[in-house]
């Protein structure tokens, strides 16, 4: 039997959890991903190099990297001192490859045959964009670096979320998610990872017109002053919304409850655990697979797994994640 | 048969050339390189991070890499903008893995690994160094990347060379030359890469110690402010010296005289062609072999490929050279 395609759309350390799992089933990986970010390394290479911005690709890549765990290390260090500082040496690995192979494409591609890469990593466009929000008070935050550190988005409202300059779809983006038997959105952070992805002109069409099931990764916590007041179904909704039509078949809901000091921990921040509103399944159009996806590991401390820094306590299990999307496939 | 244990001893452009030639026989390399840079990329990344010297490191792990022409193209590759203008990209990938390893040592280990490396690329020492020159004037220049802009040292007369801290040789350095069948000194700038590892303690008594043939590639040109008066005589006599030992059983000398209009260049700039003073065989405890090892290649100008920008318009041939030398190790 072929082995089934399947398309990732996300960007960062959700993206990164989920194909660390994938990553381990015979099925061909189309990783796509969002070009957004423009924030600490990745923003200054972008400033200082025009470069197109590294860093989600870069996670994606290790993630699937199939090379020495020495190696995948090396792609998340990060300096520490001097000019270099806070560089990840990963991201200077793809600038230098885009730099040398022209284009950030052609770059991705070489980054993937030195890093020994399964299935593939898509930048959904090609072209330098950024990301904006205009909020209902008139005020426009630029960049996504300022969106994911503004608190006040949900408060005052959304008037309008834009990519500038319009950006098209990567062709090969398109043709991935039209040959897809799965579509998988998420997990990751909704307005700087996923819903950049969207935005991108063709990707809603694409994903309308695919045969693939669609299904959708819900975060498990929700974001202060982003998706505070956010349920399930806000999440599910926007979703369609961005893509154009009710099309998501399937919601993953963790429904494993923390460790309740973690959870107590966060609501302090006010993050507060994602909940459904309404749990009468026959008025929605999509299946919530309730399951037990939570990570119970502590993460890993190393001096060189930044990753591992940045990604949360509360935080979706790899391989729990991947067996779960895999039974879907196969149903 | 086993194969031959060839060590060569060097740094810089000058071990690019030898290894690039050498590795396409069957023989085990150990190439000794030099720990005394500090300007460029790799002074910075030693001010910065506190790491050992890369540069000359990563030319020689980029001559005997296997890998992929695009990988070699990546670790030459310099970034030309923003704060990482001017570094190497195979010097950020060197500082990180020495970072991550915690010694410089292992992490040269682990690049010769990820580069598919043939032979070994040895530290001449693994302690952090720099080289001085003491002018027969009192002054005292430090640092090699000032040494080598310095154009006063021949005139004034050198009182004494030495690195400091006082290095001792690694010990796979001396081991390898112990168990050397060949070993190879040159090409390369006589006081920023040939004399600095001669200068490592243990270095010359294990050249003495070993049984190995000793075969000096002498320089083409003579190098201003430097060693602009010397004879063929000269370089071996003064490496001798630093050896402790009249040792040189043979010199590879090339007789093929260079295009007159380059040789003209090189003379305006005060850099005269290296002539044999005298030549009368028989009062000399070394073989000179006169022979063509000159490229004839003009250096390709790629963006990438900055080692070509570096290297000299009057040049060792890596083919010819390396043909050479397997005569000699077969005799």
């Amino acid at each position: 039997m072929k082995n089934k395609n399947v398309v990732t759309i996300g960007g960062g350390t959700g993206s990164f959890a989920l194909l660390s799992g994938l990553k381990k089933y015979p099925v061909n990986i189309s990783a796509i991903v969002s070009m957004a970010d423009d924030g600490g390394s990745t923003g200054i290479l972008r400033d200082e190099l025009g470069v197109l911005p590294p860093g989600d690709v870069r996670q994606c890549l290790v993630a699937l990297s199939e090379s020495s765990k020495e190696l995948r290390e090396l792609m998340n260090y990060r300096f520490e001192k001097g000019g270099l500082k806070g560089h990840s040496f990963g991201n200077l690995f793809l600038s230098a490859l885009e730099k040398i192979n022209g284009s950030f494409s052609k770059g991705v591609e070489e980054a993937s045959k030195i890093l020994n890469v399964k299935g593939e990593v898509i930048p959904v466009t090609c072209q330098d964009i950024k990301l904006y929000i205009g909020l209902k008070n008139g005020k426009i935050i630029e960049g996504e670096e300022k969106i994911n550190h503004s608190f006040e988005i949900e408060k005052i409202g959304i008037d309008k979320i834009y990519l500038y300059p319009e950006a098209r779809a990567n062709k090969k983006a398109v043709q991935k998610i039209l040959e897809a038997d799965l579509i998988i959105i998420g997990p990751g952070n909704y307005y700087c990872s996923i819903v950049p992805n969207l935005l991108v002109k063709g990707m809603g069409a694409a994903i309308i017109k695919s045969k693939a099931k669609v299904v959708y990764n819900c975060n498990l916590v929700n974001k202060k002053g982003h998706t505070e007041k956010f349920y399930l179904e806000d999440y599910v909704d926007l979703i369609n919304g961005y893509i154009g039509k009710e099309r998501i078949d399937a919601v993953v809901f963790n429904n494993r409850k923390p460790d309740a000091r973690l959870v107590k921990k966060y609501q302090e921040k006010k993050e507060m655990l994602v909940e459904i509103r309404d749990f009468n399944e026959e008025e929605k159009k999509y299946k919530i697979i309730e399951t037990n996806v939570l990570s119970r590991n502590t993460p890993r401390y190393s001096k060189a797994d930044t990753l591992a820094k940045c990604r949360a306590f509360i935080r979706h299990d790899s391989d729990k994640l991947a067996k779960v999307l895999m039974k879907i496939i196969k149903n």
